[in-house]
């Protein structure tokens, strides 16, 4: 493998000293994106767009070839391994995604098996030894998982949820057959993971998306004991360098301890929290990304430099920092205003280095 | 006016002594209850629900005669005051609310005109005082206004939303405009609930159902600031009672401080945060309400038993707590959940009051 020429996304999630604040965007290959609609159009439909490596990969440059990011991040989905336990996956643009075979039962969570990622999910790992050998040591390539809670509440509702019926009936009158799913998706998400570095990520991420919908109690019985389960199962070198692995929960503001003492290496917030709080909560432990409201890439260039260079200004001097979004980048944003947040990271950020 | 005979929920709210927590339910008048429903179809469509008093005092009352429930809220729409502006409000059921004429611009904005209530909005005012009739005395009755940030949100992006990208444009471009906006707003927000405790309603609470879409800086720039402008221009007392005044904001649990400062008498809480953990952070200075996982009404009588007596040991002893949900009852919840939570509530809480 080639070395690594920009290395501020490693060293800012160890906490180690950047010449500037790193910044990539969650969902940064998105439909925000002509070239990404164009390529989407010729895949035909969004399964296949993350099953056919060569794809995968194309998109997954995109953002880094219109904008200076620090970063690249797998394209794919947070449902491949359900997908792959073969629960029937398709996602509609507008719809979302659907499940053709949920779990409802006793018997559908017994049945559940953990995949073997270089079989199952074999086209995530060729993706990224694709992108790997495509992106040559510009940036490092992020990987990714869903959380098993976040899985598990698909996997349970079929689909997306406002309500979360389901799954929260599961929770409440049968925890134990909820541990059971969330157990075999802690077991898959660590294989999958693993997998990744194994065929090249650098980084990882968790997503947790539907932690926030929990109780404080229920968010530790049920999703940040499966994220700690997790960590303790991932392979955190490989090569000589450290994988440094993020966590992110939407709604998490009230448990940013525990997520700091989750043995992770960074924690992504949202846009609620104050990111300067956020440091003098957790910063001594742990690398903070985030947390710029996604709404602020629909204000004026002048608006979005300003709002990006408080949330510098908050997190204040010194490493630790990877700016992103509080969440990923809706499809009506500008491709030219990512460029106009991009630049002002970079150059804004510089002084809190020196 | 006939003495009130239970007076739990209003001495809950002023942290006085009760004998046991007091409880009610948002959105406890709804399609959860089958008599709601029926009445429902009767009036055609939501929006002769709400503006005919009698069918209104009719569906406030029905939750009250199944249930032993500690306070009536008037059934109505957050939207009757952009409704009363003029900006014609359509509710759908599945699709939500709708207005024919938004706020988008300049001129929008400076046309606006506070409605004067006993004129514009005297179908409310009506409502009150039959509902008030009809109790005679049984149980108080809880006025209530949105917040002016979430009035605005409706009002300029039309209806529901996701992403806010019109409202956060505004702020984040047009923030004199959004002032602008949010000041007319809270003047008819207070205005109202003026009108409402005129007319009979003993407590007041104001949703903020939206504050939480902002961050911590744009929640006080341009939500709480407002909730604040309204609190202040509130008469707090009418025929010699106090009028308590509880604040709700989905997703608070980051500003929780700020929001028992704004000079109201209860912070709603939603059922992220732990109750016990809000007490010690703010129950020195105001009452809570909350925060049962609405989802809860969902699992068996014997799982919302035990979730009840959780967030009533979490709470602890003495006065100060109003139990309900951490947001609006679902309308798929079976009637008969609802009976077994008021019953545990109160059986379960009466060591709390000793």
């Amino acid at each position: 493998m080639p070395s690594l020429r920009n290395d501020r996304l490693l060293r800012a999630l160890l906490r180690q000293p950047v010449d500037v604040t790193p910044i990539w965007i969650m969902r940064q290959a998105g439909r925000y994106l002509p070239e990404y609609r164009e390529t989407r159009e010729r895949a035909g439909n969004f399964m296949t767009l993350c099953t056919t490596p060569e794809l995968a990969c194309e998109v997954t440059l995109q953002p880094l070839a219109r904008f200076p990011l620090d970063a690249a991040i797998l394209f794919s989905d947070i449902l491949t391994i359900p997908h792959a336990m073969g629960l029937g996956l398709t996602v509609q643009e507008g719809i979302g995604p659907r499940f053709a075979r949920p779990v409802r039962t006793e018997g559908d969570i017994n049945a559940l098996a953990v995949p073997d990622p270089e079989q199952d999910l074999r086209y995530v790992m060729e993706a990224i030894r694709l992108i790997r050998k495509e992106l040559d040591g510009k940036q490092p390539l992020i990987g990714f998982a869903g959380s098993p809670w976040t899985l598990a509440t698909y996997m349970v509702e079929g689909g997306s949820s406002t309500a979360f019926r389901r799954i929260k009936s599961l929770i409440y009158d049968r925890p134990r057959s909820a541990h059971r799913l969330l157990d075999t998706l802690a077991r898959a998400v660590a294989d999958y993971l693993n997998a990744q570095t194994a065929a090249g990520a650098q980084a990882l991420m968790i997503f947790d998306t539907w932690g926030g919908m929990l109780t404080a109690a229920a968010f530790h019985e049920f999703s940040l004991r499966y994220l700690r389960q997790v960590l303790a199962a991932l392979r955190r070198e490989h090569d000589g360098q450290r994988i440094p692995v993020i966590v992110f929960t939407k709604g998490s503001g009230g448990w940013l301890e525990a997520m700091a003492e989750s043995d992770c290496d960074a924690v992504g917030l949202d846009w609620n929290i104050d990111i300067g709080e956020a440091r003098r909560r957790i910063g001594q432990r742990v690398a903070l990304q985030g947390n710029l409201d996604p709404a602020v890439l629909f204000a004026t260039p002048e608006r979005i430099r300003t709002e990006a260079s408080a949330i510098l200004a908050s997190y204040g001097q010194g490493p630790g920092h990877v700016f992103n979004l509080g969440h990923g980048i809706e499809p009506e944003v500008e491709p030219d205003h990512v460029r106009v947040l991009v630049d002002a990271v970079h150059e804004l950020s510089a002084p809190y280095h020196r």
